[in-house]
């Protein structure tokens, strides 16, 4: 039997998916699962019938976690789940994701296809960062989408040094520096025109926030790379003003000569998707390719 | 009584769109105004029950014209009628345009509400432009969107000089460039990473295409300034490599050393939309602005 | 006679400059001219033989102002002086800038040509700029380069609407917001892929930071539109977080429901040049135009 | 002992390269190694007294190459030898290249060391395409830099569709699209905005050239992706009016319905570098990273 110990996790504070979600939980429950909801999920939703575990005891017992949410729920718990090896399913309740591609109202007949082992399954990277000063690790996280090193709101560019697997590459100017993983390429470092990683090239991009050189450019690099950035100046010389954020993560007590330390994670995590899943159709949904949105004439 | 003499004109071998050019030939007489049937739109649309006339003597004699067809249509109307003073509408058969705003559905209700007075004016200027051989004009024409100069399709890039108002600008290596109106900015122009340029602002924009320069940035300059480019290198030496475009007029023949002059043109054209009309309405609908078509999480 | 009186000025701290200052002094006063110092920089350079005076004193009094250091504090003097109708000449100490254009070296036989009256004067266009909470004006500030609206350091997009004279254009989700006149647009607005827009160009460009939607792209519009931007949502719910930053000069305080109103100044600055100018050739020093910074093969 | 037999080759009618290609033979012959010239290179410089050898010659018996040329010069031999494995170094008699990158003026020092095993080498990826029609191979060739497939000059875009691995990725409307490898990644597709892709990258970058749909961005796919691109309409429906590039090399007969099939070539080229080599000095060098080409104030 495909995935005989099924979590199931919702999003925070989100009423509505409780129906739908203890619809989900009858129908793996009929078919001989053992269903497990996330304990925060189940009082949210105010559930009682089905045992509740955290997210650790999801990693250790179950082989498989429905998410119903948006893309922001799955990347939370993937991370938490990285070093356990359960692959995710997103179901959105919303507007379709990257991550979460099964509408809700077409879940239950997904699931139950996926349940007879009709699924593809998508491994994704990834990154394990630490901030460094002198010899201390100040903070250490995991990000699925990007490590985004940012100036602090009060004007300014910072200024940083750029060393991959302890080569030199650049010292750059700008707002800030992102590194993406494939995942995190349809994210913020698409809106800083850095461009789309196939989820299956093994890369990261580094993509500059409105770089003062023009010629400062997204370049991209085997996702096996180290990479170092060294805060080399910060804004107004004031020394906390420079943050940096793992996903939605954020510490904002970086100084000069801080390292943040990038590189890929031990672990990765698995997408399921239904059999049929094609990424390209869900960059064609999101980025309205099917639509011409530039302005030639007739 | 507002535009007693009306002109229609129709898309060029469009039949779907006889029936709706007769209702409004029916109403506009029906209210005591005399209308014009553009020649190759009576013949194509097998009309001849109004009087026919050639653009020209739409020219001379219409106090509007009412374009049905695409943006191209448009354009191309409004070239021919730039020295004549004719204000234009356009009625959009198909997805609507930058320029013909008003659906076909609601054609006849908006036009009424026109006549009565309630409209909105836009003065649009054009391109005078001209390629100089020695002291010779080869060939001079109008346009409205854009004066294009680009390499021909065998590979290698064109290099020019600019000079504005004769004074030197650049020299630049790209594939293309594109001196674009307000009108044409949201059109070629913005596909090469052009600004959009309000249809009020007193400028036109020099874009290069994919420049060798990764600092050769689209420029907007006043449009009473003269630009004068010439064409100083062409792909692998060959002489006839390079073409220039005026909206979607091409001419092939360019030599190295020739001179493409760009001004503005003597005469504008006014376009007349439904009152409530709004640029940026326009924009938004054309450009998905209501939609998030990037990819940031939740 | 060109300019009797004439003020001199230094960029703060800059003990470097003291020599070069007193010889363009002693080179005016021997021209029979009459030569202010303003009072910080007489006190940095421990100068009492020249009469010093306030920038006030300097806008009532001086024909002219000699600036000695970066685009910086060039701007910083513009702004105050803008009231006074006082031109400004930049000499740079350090690499030339976008408006201090007279390299130290060559200064005075630069500014003794000009006395003569062999030069170009350029005028310059500023915002004037408000926030305004419900009725109350929080703050009002000129600026000679951009207006910014940005989010705070700690991540998440800003969400902000645009009018323009009145008319709703967009709503943007973005890093930041940035409102340059053509002289920012060689600035922070550059960086963030907005258009050069050329000194004589009557407009403005909104150019939005790293925006969620691809197709949110700079927008040109004429310089006598009043733009309002009001903060529609901040990061995270929180309530301070976001600031907005009239050149330099930073506000930190914005809430969600603020409006910041951005129109043409009343006052204008000159700059005035050596003649032979070229604001062209300014942009292909700065922008490495000469430079293939590209990468064609061969 | 390293390379015992050496091929030198020369940038063709460049007869500037004579004195040192015999200088640098003398000193191989000195050494030991056995010299061949490229046959053309040896009439080209009238060189009679050291054996003359065809590509293929020079492919079955040399164990290193060293071109003196540009980039293109040291691209094609690569295209050439790709075969047989040959290594090869380039000198740069001009600028310096992406890949020629040693100095004219320290070539023989730095291919003395190298002879001495002081040299660090670097695996690039080709390209082999085809473009077939029905079931026609109408032609093939390989490309280290990029396969482009692109608009003829007379104005219109050309429309793709694109399948990688056989799945639908998108249809495009555009001036060309590009598909680069990590050596073409710095050359034409830089300039139209794709992204760096560093040469241990395992990948290929997908760049649109001035693309209708402002949505439609680089991507970057593994490198062991088959391309499809077919030809799905060309400008004004005139049948011939789109060509294809495989680097220079191009091909102008394409029709409506022509695949073109890119995929990476068998064999591979090893560039040889002095001891030290590093990619990102060259990319510093070549973009001038370390100046700054925009323009913060101050």
């Amino acid at each position: 039997m495909h995935f005989p110990i099924v979590a199931l996790v919702g999003k925070y504070h989100d009423t509505g998916i409780a129906g739908p979600l203890r619809a989900l939980a009858r129908m793996l429950q009929a078919s001989g699962r053992e269903v497990l909801f996330e304990a925060e999920t189940a009082v949210n939703i105010g559930l009682t019938d089905y045992p509740a575990a955290t997210v650790d005891e999801i990693g250790q017992r179950a082989s498989l976690a429905i998410v119903m949410g948006g893309d922001g729920t799955m990347l939370g718990l993937a991370r938490q789940l990285a070093p356990w090896n359960v692959p995710l399913v997103g179901i959105n309740h919303g507007r379709l994701g990257f991550i979460t591609d099964i509408p809700l109202e077409s879940a239950e007949e997904a699931i139950a296809g996926m349940m007879e082992g009709n699924f593809e399954s998508e491994e994704r990277i990834l990154l394990d960062s630490s901030v460094i000063r002198g010899e201390t690790t100040m903070i250490s996280a995991l990000a699925l989408n990007d490590v985004v090193l940012s100036r602090a709101g009060l004007g300014g560019m910072i200024e940083v040094t750029v060393q991959v697997d302890g080569l030199y590459m650049s010292k750059q100017r700008a707002d800030g520096l992102i590194i993406a993983t494939p995942t995190g390429s349809t994210a913020y470092a698409l809106s800083a025109n850095g461009p789309i990683l196939h989820p299956s090239l093994r890369g990261l991009v580094l993509v500059p926030v409105a770089p003062q050189a023009l010629s400062n450019r997204p370049i991209t690099i085997p996702d096996h790379c180290t990479i170092e950035i060294t805060l080399t100046r910060a804004q107004g010389g004031r020394d906390e003003s420079a943050s940096v954020h793992f996903d939605m993560q954020s510490w904002s007590s970086l100084k000069v000569g801080d390292r943040i330390v990038v590189r890929r994670a031990e672990h990765t995590i698995r997408f399921l998707h239904p059999a049929g899943y094609s990424y390209f159709s869900t960059l064609r949904r999101k980025l309205h390719w099917n639509q011409i949105s530039g302005a030639a004439v007739d």
